[in-house]
């Protein structure tokens, strides 16, 4: 785990992420983690953008989600992400999300993606594009 | 307007539309108002995935809502969809949306969309489908 | 499993839940799996707002989703709610989302809920909603 | 207009806000709004938070949008935001909408808002809250 690597991300909630518990809504979360992976994404020169035009596309086949504190409206959140698991056909996520504030873990999650082209059908990486494999894996993977 | 069109459209307020306020968050009513579109579509018998298919898309041009009594979770809610102007070119529907408890109306809106092809430019309705035209204007315009 | 209460509920996809790739964006099945408990919670003549009138809140502590086909704007969606697991405690949902029109299965989901006063303190049912856990467990829990 | 007070606020099109169209769903405009009134606020040493601590919610009575052209993903777009009108009893936003890479507006929308207490009577600023009326106005309004 000593070289692994990870992206932070923060942002305010906002209003409309809130319910009439007066906490956000647990299906928000899910939105931070794109957010997060997107950043994550861009912090390694790679952008998702780029990536569906030369189609390839990553739908979720997972997604989970520990709620441990609440958030509320106003609070600064910072979520770490990390590269849990890559391989040529899927890329797993892990957030550890904090308030600013008290620094408290409020929740974390995790996300599975698989790479599939504009029909849908799997990618593998190794094979259709192992210079972008070999990029992730090279920056992404502990040793 | 002895002729006009309608439809009335039914559902249940979702608890995630709340915000802290305990009230519907503003900017669900124009889901709302998708959905009452949505189902006055097919109350004529058109289908709005079917005019994607053909190429026809129909994105917002505006829309406003005057937000009058706020909404609560629980409350059924129904909204009573109107043309108010088609033409070759553009869309205009008006939407009323009452409490069904006490009938009273908590908001009225309307959105004006245009008909495009999948480039986003725009089609005459007119000219590439007098058919349709002539079903919507048949069925939606008062005489 | 013999007695196992379940509830099925059907809606249609949204065009606001769809996303760029043209499906379902993953975020939407929790809000999806809210109504889901829902109305299974009516089915049994239960109902959350009343629930939260008396004091009793029921927020989230864990989610998940497996996603297993892709789900399109116009599909008719079905979903089955179980009670996995009741403890004076929490409440596990499980969710099993089926396309209509094949009947294939294209999620499977969960969520666990804690039950919490308005401080979100845990309140434990056994010793202060004792009917309401007999009420619970009476309907939903396999003998 | 000589004095007119306005802020910026920029930020990226987030992936969920897209739809099947491929462009971002007309109904995120207005949470942008939103978060584009929040940096307002801030900006003049105000706080939402707060003024809902001191009792005072401001829920909308009206919103409008026109939609001049399409935001794609991963568009940067910045909004410019001005008070258009401020009495002891409402207060009416102005949007101004622009993508960043050509500057070209993209749309333009409009909010007003009304100073309600925690029952949603409608609050009189000059009267209740004269030095807030005279902060907002004293920053707000061109002379």
């Amino acid at each position: 785990m000593l070289n692994m690597i990870f992206n932070q991300y923060s942002f305010n909630v906002r209003y409309v992420e809130t319910d009439k518990m007066g906490i956000v809504h647990h299906s928000n979360y899910y939105i931070w983690f794109e957010l997060s992976r997107d950043e994550f994404i861009k912090s390694i020169n790679l952008n998702y953008k780029e990536l569906e035009d030369m189609g390839i596309m990553m739908p979720l086949v997972e997604s989970s989600c520990k709620y441990i504190l609440p958030a509320y409206y106003g609070d600064t959140i910072r979520i770490t992400t990390y590269i849990k698991e890559l391989t040529a056909a899927k890329l797993l996520f892990y957030y550890e999300v904090r308030r600013n504030d008290d620094d408290r873990i409020i929740a974390e999650g995790s996300t599975t993606q698989v790479f599939v082209n504009n029909n849908f059908k799997i990618i593998n990486l190794k094979k259709n594009f192992p210079k972008l494999l070999e990029k992730l894996g090279g920056k992404w993977v502990a040793k």
